[in-house]
This record gives C-alpha cells, sequence and structure tokens, in this order.
C-alpha cells in the first residue's frame, strides 16, 4: 500500500507505507541522507528510522536544524550513560536531557565517585563506543511491563519517572548495552557522535529538592565533527575572557548591591555614558523616523492590568502589588499600557495616525534568583520601547520600516549574523489560544513575511507560538565570538486596541480601533549592554567608550601642551583626559591599553614643536604622528558616523 | 529698674523693666513704630505691646517678616469675627488661624447661613471696626476661669479647646466687643488693617471628621494697604489664566489617568520634549562642573531604608512594601541611598574626591490624595539630583559652586526674585534633634552662610529648623506673576557618611568619612514644569517651546517652497512643522498664535523669489522679511545660548 509524503516544498510524493524519512532520504540522494539525523513528521520531531504509516508531511532534520542537535545531544546523553555504565556497572540513572548547548545525565553511583579525573576516561570510552555505529533502536512496551524490567533491575529512579507516567504508550531505547525508559527520538546509529566533550561533574539534588538524595551530575556537549566542537570550546574560552560580569566590574560599567537587592544593577558612571549614548542614538533614529517621545510612571493601579489582562495570568512574573487607601498599585512589567492611555489621551483622527510614541521605559519583572544572571537576567530592565498606532493600510509600511531600523542598528554594531524567528498563529486554535480574527491573522502574517522577504532579512516560522493577539518576530543575534543572544520581540497587536477601547475617527468619520505594533530593537539596557561587553570584549567603539581619548605627555614638562590639547577634546565634546601620574610613558601606555581607551596621544618635545601628537590606537599600537587639529577633526567625524573599527 | 535689650545688630541698650517692643520702636523712631506688627522675643513672637520683663533679645517684626505677615492675617481673623457676630449674634466659633497668604475662621451659626453675598456686607463691617482703632488687648486667665467664662456664654467649641489645653498659662483677646481664646500673638490695633478681601464660604467639617458636624469656614486675606491687595488680587486672576493644570492640557504637557492613578502624570509628547530640554541643561552644566552620571533602580531592600534611617521615620511618605522571598521591597522616596552605594562600589581616595554624581532619578512619595495638586504635589517625581562627597577643605569651593549653578539656572529662566532659606541647629539639641558634631555644625553653617553673602545671594536664617544631619537651605522663587513657589532643598550631611560606612583614603593614608552634599537645583520636573507654564503663561522661550517654528504657506501652491524651509529647519535640529491645512492665512495665524509656537513664517511669491519669509514672534507680530538661512542661523544661536525673549 502507498501513502502521501508531503514534503517542505509544497511537493507530494508517493512511498510504501513504512517508508521511513531515512528511506525517503536516500530516495532523493544518499549525501543528503549521511546528513539526516531526525525529522518532523506532521509537525511532530521522530526518529529518521521510524516506519511512517500514514499520509504525512515530512522536513527532513539535518544538524542545522534546532531540533536535530538536540535530538543528537540527547542521543550523546545516551552514549555517555552507556559509558558510564561500562566503568561503574551497578550506577543507577535518573534524567538525561539535551540542554542549551549539550546534554547532561543525572546518576546514582551508590558509593562511587565520578571526578572530573574521569571525564577524559569517559570521552575514550565513549569514542570507541560511537564507531561501534549502534543504532538507537525504538521499542513500544507496555507499562507493566516496563515497571517489571525495572522491578528486576531494582531501579528505583526509572519506577519513579514511570509512576507519573500514563498508561499511554511508552518507549524503550537501546543502543549497544545500554537500554533506557525514553520517548526518544534518538538519532539513527551511533556513528553520527564524531566530537564529544564532558564539561564538568557537579552535584544535583533528586528532583532539585535538597531534602533528597544527591545525585551526580555530567555535563558534556557533542558535534557532528571535530573542526565544530574545536571552535565550539574555542568560543567558550573567549566567552569566558569576555564575561560581561567581569568586564562589567573592570571597566567600571555596572555594581550590584545586596541592600539594594539581587538582578537590580546599580550603573556605574562608565555603564551611564554607554546608556547615554544608546538613548541618543535610540532618539536620533526614532525622531528620524516620525516617533513622540513620552515619559509614563512606574507603577499603576490593579485596574489596568485586568484591563490589559496582564492580571491575573502574568501575575507570577510581576512584583507583588503595593496596598494604598484600599487600592492595588503594582510595578509595572511593561510599557504598553500606560502608552495605550497616551493615545487615549487626546482624541484622534486618522490623519494623527501612525502615532508612534517611544519611551526609555523602565519595567520590573519577578524572576526566581536562582535565574538571575549579571545583566542578562535581571529583575529591572530599561527597555528600548515604542507602540506605533496605526490603520490597516499603513501597517506594512510600518512594519517594514520597524524592520528596517533592526538592520541599521545591526550595521552600526557590526551584527553579521542574525536571524528573525517568525511566530505564527494555529488557525485550529482560533477562538481559544488565539483571538479570532481570521482575515486579520492572514492579511498580518502574510505582510510580515513579505517585509522580512522584501528586506533579505534571514527568517525561520514556527507555527503555533504568536502571542495571543497577533504575530510575533523574536530576534536573535550572534557576538563576534558566535554566541546567540535573544535581542528582542516585535509583536502585531490586534486585541489591545479593544481592550483598551482605543479608536480613531476614519476618513468616513467613524470610530475604528487601530492595529498596535510592539517593538524594541535595541532590546533592554540591561541585556544589550552585557552583550555589546562581550561583542567587543569590553573594546568598544570610539562613539560608545567611556573615555574617548587619553592624554599622555612624556614628561611633567609638557603639562601646559596637555591641557592645551585637552581644552581642544573637551571643545569638541570629546571624552578625554590626561594621565598626570608620575609613572615613565611605557607604564602608562600600558595601563591605558588594560582600560582599553581607544586612543593614546603621546607627545614630547618633537611633537609640541609641530602641534601634533604620536596617536596610538586600541589593539594597533602607534598609527603615526597627527597635527592635532586635524586629529581632532577626524575623531569627530568618528564618533558622529559612530564609526566602528 | 533697668533691663538689657539686645538689638539684631548686637547693640544693646537699656530700659525701664516692663518696656514693651513699641516702646522700643518709638525710642528708635516714631516712623518705625508706625510699622511694627509684633515682636520677637527671645526668639519667640510676641505682642509689639506687651511688657518686657528681663534681660532679652529683641527683634522689631515689620510686613516684611513672614511672622508678622501671619500675626496680621490672624488679627484679622479676630476683626472678621467681630464683624460676623455683630451680624450673627448667636455664631460660635472653632479656630481661626492664618494660612498661606491669608486666614479663614470656623463658625457654627445655628440656623442661620453666611453665602457668598453676606461677604461684600462683612468687608464693610470690618473697614468701620477696623477704623475705630481698638487695641489687642492681651489678659492671662487660669484654665478654671476661661471653663466659667464659655461655660456661662454655652460654647461647647471654646471648652472643647480648653480642654485640650495643659494648665498653664492661658490668654484672651479682646478688641472691641470680641473676646477669644487666644494664644496670639496680636498686632497692636486694628487701624493697621486698612485692606480685607473675603475669598469664599465653605462648608468644613468639624474637626475634619466628616462624622462631625459641617461649620461654615470664611476664608479672607488682608493687607496694611489697598494697593498691596490688589497687586494680590490681580495676581491671583493672573494666576487662574495661568493655571498649569489648565495650560498643561491645552498645550498637550501631560494628562492623569484613573488607572494609573492619582498623582502619576503621564507625560504627553510636547511634556517630553520639555522634560527632555531641561534635562539637556542639567547634563550641560552638570558635566561642566565635574559631576559624573548614574543609573539606580527604583526599588531597594527594607536593609537599606533601615541603614539610612528612613525607615521607620519616613515610613508614612513612602509607598508600602512588596514582599517577595520573604523580603520587603520599597520604592525609593530619595536617591541618596542609591549613590551612597554607588560611592561605596570601587574604592575612593583623596585623589576621586569631590565625587560628584547626578541623576534625574524618579522617586515614589505617598501624599494623601487630598493634598494632591496637579503637578505641584504628586506622588512621582523627576528630581535633578545628585550627591557630592568631599572632604572638609573641599566643602567651602563645592557648596559654592552650588550655588553658583542654581543663579546660572536662575538667569536662564529669568527667575528675578529667590530667597535662600537657611536653616541651622540650635545648639542646646546636640545630640538629640541633632547630630552631635558641634564643630561640624559650626565650620559648615559658617561655610554656608559665607558662600551665600560672597554671592550676594538673598538670604534669610531659621534657627532650629536643620536637617538633623546638617544645615539646610530650602530655595523659594517667585514666578513673572509674583507667586511664591518653594523649588528645591539642598542639605549638608555629615551623618549618612557614617551610617553607610562609606570612607576614602586621605592623604595620610587613613580611611575618613566624607562630607555629602545633597542638591537638586531644578527640583523636580514636575513642580517646576509646572511653575514654568504659570511663570510663561505657557509661552516658552525658544530652545523649550515643544514646537519652534510654524511655516505658514500663504496657498497651496507654495508648499514645494514650505517643504524646502521645513527641510533646512530640520537640518538645523529645530522643531518645526507646515501647517498645510486649507485655510485662509488669517485663520492659520491666529490658531497657529493660541498654540504658543515662538516663531511663524508666512509666505507667497514675493518672498520667494528672494529666498525670504515674513517672520511673525509670538506676542509681537511681524517682525519683518527675512531671507531663509539667515533666520536659521540667528534661531540656531537663539536656542544654542537658551536666550529668553
Amino acid at each position: 500500500m502507498m501513502i502521501k509524503i508531503t514534503l517542505p516544498d509544497g511537493s507530494v510524493r508517493e512511498f510504501e507505507k513504512g517508508v521511513t524519512a531515512m528511506g525517503v532520504a536516500k530516495s532523493i540522494s544518499e549525501g543528503l541522507a549521511k546528513k539526516v539525523l531526525a525529522a518532523s513528521v506532521n509537525d511532530q520531531v521522530w526518529d529518521a528510522t521510524r516506519a511512517i504509516e500514514t499520509d504525512a508531511t515530512l522536513k527532513l532534520l539535518t544538524w542545522d536544524d534546532a531540533d536535530a542537535k538536540s535530538t543528537f545531544r540527547h542521543s550523546t546523553a545516551h552514549l555517555m550513560a552507556e559509558a558510564v555504565q561500562s566503568m561503574f556497572p551497578k550506577v543507577k540513572f535518573w534524567v538525561g536531557p539535551a540542554v542549551e548547548n549539550g546534554f547532561y545525565y543525572d546518576m546514582d553511583l551508590g558509593d562511587a565517585t565520578l571526578t572530573e579525573e574521569h571525564l577524559v576516561q569517559l570521552e575514550k570510552k565513549m569514542a570507541e563506543l560511537a564507531k561501534k555505529n549502534s543504532s538507537f533502536d525504538r521499542k513500544p512496551i507496555s507499562k507493566q511491563d516496563a515497571i517489571n524490567y525495572f522491578t528486576e533491575k531494582g531501579d528505583e529512579y526509572k519506577l519513579d519517572l514511570l509512576s507519573n507516567l500514563a498508561d499511554g504508550e511508552i518507549t524503550f531505547y537501546t543502543q549497544g548495552d545500554f537500554t533506557d525508559l525514553c520517548r526518544g527520538p534518538h538519532i539513527p546509529n551511533t556513528s553520527f557522535i564524531k566530537a564529544v566533550k564532558l564539561m564538568s561533574v557537579a552535584g544535583a539534588y533528586w528532583k532539585g529538592d535538597e531534602k533528597n538524595k544527591q545525585l551526580t551530575r555530567v555535563y558534556g556537549t557533542s558535534f557532528p565533527n571535530q573542526k565544530e566542537l574545536d571552535e565550539y570550546l574555542l568560543m567558550l574560552e573567549e566567552a569566558k575572557k569576555r564575561d560581561h560580569r567581569k568586564l562589567g566590574k573592570e571597566l567600571g560599567i555596572f555594581t550590584m548591591d545586596d541592600d539594594v537587592g539581587q538582578g537590580l544593577p546599580l550603573w556605574l558612571p562608565n555603564g551611564t555614558i554607554i546608556i547615554e549614548e544608546l538613548e541618543k542614538l535610540a532618539k536620533e533614529t526614532e525622531n528620524a523616523a516620525g516617533y513622540k517621545r513620552v515619559v509614563t510612571p512606574h507603577i499603576a493601579k490593579e485596574s489596568m492590568y485586568l484591563t490589559s489582562g496582564h492580571l491575573p495570568y502574568y501575575a507570577d512574573s510581576m512584583f507583588p502589588p503595593m496596598e494604598l487607601d484600599g487600592t492595588k498599585y503594582y510595578l509595572k512589567a511593561m510599557n504598553c499600557p500606560h502608552h495605550h492611555k497616551i493615545f487615549d489621551a487626546e482624541p484622534k483622527s486618522y490623519k494623527d495616525l501612525p502615532f508612534r510614541i517611544a519611551e526609555y521605559g523602565t519595567c520590573y519583572r519577578y524572576e526566581q534568583s536562582g535565574e538571575l544572571f549579571g545583566l542578562m537576567r535581571v529583575r529591572c530592565l530599561h527597555m528600548n520601547d515604542a507602540h506605533i498606532y496605526c490603520n490597516k493600510e499603513q501597517f506594512a509600511q510600518e512594519f517594514r520600516a520597524v524592520n528596517e531600523m533592526y538592520i541599521k542598528y545591526f550595521n552600526i554594531f557590526g551584527v553579521d549574523k542574525y536571524v528573525m524567528r517568525l511566530s505564527l498563529h494555529d488557525p485550529e486554535k482560533l477562538g481559544q489560544k488565539y483571538v479570532n480574527e481570521p482575515t486579520l491573522w492572514a492579511e498580518t502574517e502574510t505582510m510580515v513575511r513579505n517585509a522580512l522577504i522584501e528586506l533579505n532579512i534571514p527568517y525561520v516560522e514556527v507555527k503555533d507560538e504568536a502571542a495571543f493577539y497577533g504575530p510575533k518576530i523574536d530576534v536573535q543575534i550572534w557576538s563576534a565570538i558566535g554566541r546567540e543572544f535573544t535581542l528582542a520581540t516585535n509583536q502585531v497587536d490586534f486585541n489591545s486596541g479593544n481592550k483598551f477601547k482605543l479608536s480613531f475617527t476614519n476618513k468616513d468619520n467613524s470610530p475604528e480601533v487601530p492595529l498596535i505594533i510592539h517593538r524594541a530593537p535595541l532590546g533592554t539596557h540591561e541585556r544589550f549592554i552585557g552583550f555589546l561587553l562581550e561583542h567587543y570584549a569590553g573594546k568598544f567603539p570610539t562613539w560608545l567608550a567611556p573615555l574617548q581619548v587619553k592624554i599622555l605627555p612624556i614628561s611633567d614638562k609638557f603639562m601646559d601642551y596637555a591641557h592645551e590639547v585637552l581644552a581642544k577634546l573637551k571643545k569638541a565634546d570629546i571624552r578625554a583626559e590626561i594621565d598626570d601620574r608620575n609613572e615613565k610613558i611605557g607604564k602608562k601606555i600600558r595601563d591605558t591599553e588594560l582600560s582599553r581607551v581607544p586612543y593614546m596621544l603621546v607627545f614630547g618635545e618633537k611633537e609640541i614643536a609641530s602641534n601634533a601628537v604620536a596617536v596610538r590606537r586600541q589593539g594597533k599600537g602607534d598609527i603615526g604622528v597627527q597635527d592635532i587639529d586635524t586629529f581632532v577633526e577626524a575623531l569627530v567625524a568618528e564618533i558622529k558616523e559612530r564609526r566602528g573599527e
């Protein structure tokens, strides 16, 4: 019997019932088959070796797909378990999921101890096992049979897992000598795992509860070839050097204080300069794009968040309320409702649209203290926020302009790699998970997609992950060393206008509800400055650098000239200072180099005679003697144009 | 027997025991005596006609002294009571204090009703009674005699007052036919009261409790001559036209919203432009004065405010806490503690001092809802805050520089009248009301006073009103129509350094606690913009105006030129827009005039032929035809220099 397989390009091909994704791949090309790690069958991730019994849509998943990567890492966790079992036969396993950039497995080693020293041995064993080319075999099993199996083995951990599973289909996976209770999926066989690095050993309480026994957790990562693993490890090493918490302290960017509270950075003078430069950039850009600016309070009454729908659903992510005169006030976790009130403050007509309002609004969100991380996960967020209120005819152009603004920023900051993740609705869930406006969904999703295509923006589509009120775009960017950051989210919103009873008088003199675009291209100061610290390794381009020029007279004798130079720089609004310490010029240069100041101006009798300075550029060393006025002029241009290196 | 009277200039004169302040005044000059309304005897305000029995310091109080003004107004309240009593013989009086700019008296009229219509009659009666030249006679009386007196009269109100008085000296005051329980003091006689205006009648619950009976409250004011009263009434009328709430709405400056909450203004685009211009001014000024900028969160843990001492003492003025993970977080009501933490974030040496950090920090304070008033009394305050950490040698210069900054701002905003109110400690209360540092008090008070004298700043001294931790200066300014505003407070602080364990390494390599200056020359955006709206009647100087230039082509035919002009203005960062409505030029000009835009550029064929525009200046009308480039150049200079009109 034949079944119909629909491929991503829409083409439909017929295969024998029971064909596997791997079989389909092979029918296309052997080269492709060698890359297939898993498959998406009817939007579910499956083993590429699993038989397909009915008509289905099929997408072959290779290393570039996120789902393939986690399948690969999860299979590596099984491979590691096999290796551990060969070394510690009494081991019992708890869970072994894929995580960001890798995997772990939690295990009970009984009286034995697994230390960092064992990791190399384990890696060797894994390499050996991988070469055996063992397939990952899937075996459906009844719950009772599974219970019998693990009871016999005396494995209380897997029995605990089983006790929480419904009676439906349960599966075992076996590769080589290792069998595990696992819902899968897995890669076809172990030979795909060509490069493994076990990163660390840690203690982890069973089920995360400190009253329980401590298990041993081994973290690792894996790649389909050694080159990618090497690059990844190099990136990690570089990321460690560029750790924004370390650089943030060294460069006087921010501090945390226990009396202020966790996740609440205090911005030191150098960090504040960066904040102000970013806000200046945003204001210039937004002014030029026709935005108006507003300022709103950090709190509002409960009633506002009941209207917006953030309460009660979002309450866990908000700070608890303050009760005053019998009314509850909340710290704002987002700026939207305040902005809607500003739209509503004065009557609007179609002539006032698009109405674009922007604010670097500070929001407060409750993150679990265990989740807080430097500037990356905080409780206080200074957000590059804006809302655009427009009608349907204006929407496409407005949305395009927002994306153009992103691209403009990416160019300024030298972000070469980025992708937009377009989350769409699921038509079957209209009226439940998604606001019931099928026409608006279709229109806006098409417009959003077209804007991305027109601007040549790399993007991926994800079904059934839109917001309740419209399609959503998450923007991912990569730092100079290749680490991924989630920068911001754009949302299209056809719902809040109704909720807040917003309207404008249209050309037919009737009230009409505006569409709303939420956007924040520079994300939050916290996360973006954290990103920039890593991206630039603290060596900010001149326009962002807290100190732009250091003046280094070769000797105290030349202090007058130093002050003349300083005055010229200050007059041109350049952030400069003199190193007037009684130190040798060599040490002054070395210290300035360490503090990552973009330019150093060195001079003695010779330079002064010709009104010049010897210029040193951060990271490049001496770039020659320049006339001081020429230097200042060039520097002003570099800053004004916000040039990178 | 003779007693010694010490006058404010330090001179000591001998008088017969029992001399009155008025007697002393007459011994100096009859002219002076005619102006004496009350006296300060040993720092207590007395009747000028009361006998002085011991050696004393004496200051004669005339109309210019705040204490004399309230004595005068309180005496007028008694005069009004006499007039009311003559018109409503069954009236019983509750309290009749002086208030800002006037007085009121609360009364129970039984079945009778006093309406606005009675006020003119009452004024006439008061003028009549005043002319009788009745003296205000003070009579000490025992509490029992006073009780007997009011029991006989059946006056439950005064008996209630008496029941709350201690047994000490109680006094009655009598003028003409009216006797009142009153601690005084009063002016010598009724003839001083030459101009009275009764402003309004209102209901007022007895003791402010709505469960009690409603009394009748009559508000009034009075002056020593008609001219001053007329000026005051004119000012009130003008102030009504310039009401910042009315102008704030008309000009799109701010809005309030019930879902956000009372006292929490949302700043609309035009208001935000003013905020940003003020912040730009502050940043430029503070950068030039060597301040560094910081950004701090709006919340902090309870422990911080326990350290600072704001908790528990200041708790009533703070928003209630939010409890999270068992820790209480408070919205900040002041920026100081956060700034102290920034001082403390990195080790400091004497070379880092003075360390000046500035922030337009947003604070939240709980004001009773009845106290809230437009932008003047709010719950959210954007404060032009900064703290200067310095050593004793640097203090005088730093304090002088702060005052120079005030003067600079006063010049920019055309504030001609201002006074600084210097609050000093009381040496007898050291260690109780005031931190026990007699030397530091003496030193800093002298330095503060000298700075005020050197800079020729008008100031008054007030004893026993300093902050716990140092002398304090309240800055009062007057708007263009002569209304008084409290702008800001400066404080010297020798205590917080200890509380927060702040220190720097001094030249002797020992730890030393810094002195701290708190300062906020532009006060809060809320109050200052409220002041500016009244001060300028909404006609902002060009640099502050939300829209600076309106372009008015005489006809649609000239729209290309309008866009050329717009482009030139935008390029020069001038806020401009075209009035492209299909209206007659006369109407366009009138509308623009009403919206208070500083400049209008009008043009037709003639102007375009010579690359010119006809310029109209707000309030001045046509100021001639100018070459467009010349106009732009001049305007850029006007804005850059922040010129007034």
